[in-house]
């Protein structure tokens, strides 16, 4: 690492989240026997008893994760609770309790408290697990929100993200880059409301990619489907910082290349609509936008038969060597080299 | 609730901490079998594979639980473990893994996430608890750290707050006020080292009372000297918030009420002495002073006898009918009515 001239510092950019967080980890080794596999996936993994208990924890900031002007307290704290549910459907387990801390920024009344719970509460319903603990205190400055999750599985079950092998078809749900166009959406009739002084924003004929932003949902059905097709996914990871980073956390970790084809990857007509109102290519949304919560996962090609009738789940391509590098195949032909991105700390995500 | 007149909205000051708390919480209830309890104790309490499993969580906000301008880094990633582990303990349970969720604040370089990971580590090495995950971002105001802790226990060892009988004996830990003349002391020194622009602060002779503050110890050897001595208490807690707000807490909950003697309140003589400087009765540090994560319980009396040569626990009073009320016997004889205070959002503390 280098240094910053003036204070002998290195700044944290410098690093970029995953880095930062090797950086940091890399000292601490497991000791307890319960520990099966701590750092490194989407939730860490424990055992019991013989009883396989999946652990996974976010944090969201006011301004950092969500925006107030445009996110309603009930949608965030129902969101707050489903991206946590998300990284444990991603190991292919069953979600069972939740913790919520808050720091209550100094703006808010028990009314706003109670529409936050009121959404929380509502994915506790939706999903059926019990909200068990927590900590509240007081916020100098914006809403923090702080979920751990726990969940369980049989050991043969739970998929981690570095077992991918060669010629493992690569699996995605649903459809990608929705969730970042209705972010843009939001954003944009932020700026109209905010330099016309009022008014109303126009939002109408855009309910997918909206609801895809402000109230995703964690993928349970594929979960569920996949454990009745018979199939045992050979790795797999939820789609939050984007198809491309997540892909290749699943080609670094299992020591993987791949190949992903364009014209397989899904995007709905609203996403595609709407990235060409902002002049974007819609892959780009797809491939690099946030938020999704879709699935991504592999399989041994012999599964192939058993999901490809399946509308929730496009194959968009095979794990390859890692010598031959991780890329995409555009719709012209070209190998476009796939890029992972994390968290930017200089910048709002 | 009554409302504020101008907005029509409840003011969260108005319901305090544990009643905010108690109200978005009473229309959550539990699911899952595996649930044993959820709110309302020092951690929940999980059943898996019939192994019980404590669950506890605390969020630390820069300005509202930690002061940078006099808590080393790696103290404060010390303490933040500490507090959770001291939970864990407060079931009667043994740590085995947490998890780490850090919002980054902007002024932050890598060496000064070096610092407070130092911390964090030294506590899981002394500990011996596993880092098992969590969640790093950037944050657009100060520090924000959240920690998750788990533990385990056998189903018959675990210890509630809700469980005293009356005649009970209400013993503590160790001794009281300490961590909050340390806190006196420092905020003193900060506002000097202030005003007169710069010069070295005059710590010594208060060693004992800073380390109570900067560098807590979760009571490990109190739980392995119960456990030893064959005595399994009918009720815990950990000191957070004071000696007065978590004995209510034990009362409320057993629904019961208390005696305690200030004569037998152990209560250092750093303590004393600094609450002297600062014109303050030493008994109101004992009290209300909150983050000395001492281990408050009671025991049926026939255990007296194992525990009465014991330095490190003093019996200090014992458990009543709830008609009796709760209250200190002052060193005049005087009735005292006992009171649990929280946290007051509109107060730092």
């Amino acid at each position: 690492m280098s240094n910053d001239n003036k204070t002998g510092l290195t700044s944290i950019a410098e690093l970029g989240e995953f880095g930062l967080i090797d950086h940091l980890t890399a000292k601490f080794t497991s000791k307890q026997a319960s520990t099966v596999k701590a750092i490194g996936d989407d939730a860490a993994i424990l055992d019991y008893n013989n009883e396989q208990v999946v652990v996974t924890t976010d944090l969201l900031l006011e301004g950092i994760h969500f925006n107030l002007t445009y996110t309603p307290l009930k949608h965030l704290g129902y969101k707050a609770v489903a991206v946590n549910l998300s990284d444990v459907y991603a190991m292919n387990a069953t979600p069972r309790q939740i913790t919520v801390s808050i720091g209550v920024s100094q703006k808010m009344a028990v009314e706003h408290m109670d529409e936050l719970y009121e959404g929380i509460a509502l994915a506790c319903d939706r999903y059926n697990v019990d909200l068990i603990g927590g900590d509240t205190s007081a916020s100098l400055t914006g809403l923090t929100i702080s979920i751990t999750a726990m969940g369980t599985a049989a050991a043969n079950k739970i998929t981690r993200r570095d077992s991918a092998e060669t010629n493992n078809l690569i699996c995605v749900s649903g459809d990608l880059g929705g969730a970042y166009m209705g972010l843009q959406l939001l954003e944009r009739e932020k700026e109209v409301f905010q330099s016309s002084g009022g008014g109303q924003p126009q939002l109408e004929g855009y309910e997918y990619i909206l609801q895809r932003q402000l109230k995703p949902e964690p993928r349970e059905e594929v979960v569920q489907l996949l454990d009745k097709l018979g199939i045992q996914p050979t790795s797999m990871i939820d789609i939050s910082d984007g198809l491309s980073s997540e892909l290749m956390h699943i080609c670094t970790k299992s020591g993987k290349g791949c190949k992903i084809y364009q014209d397989k990857l899904p995007i709905d007509a609203e996403t595609s609509k709407m990235a060409e109102e902002f002049k974007l290519e819609p892959i780009i949304a797809a491939l690099n936008g946030g938020e999704d919560y879709e699935l991504l996962f592999t399989i041994e090609a012999g599964d192939f038969e058993k999901l490809k009738e399946e509308k929730i789940i496009s194959v968009i391509g095979h794990i390859t060597e890692q010598e031959e590098g991780a890329y995409m195949v555009s719709a012209s032909g070209q190998e476009i080299t796939l890029q992972a991105q994390g968290w930017n700390p200089l910048e709002k995500k």
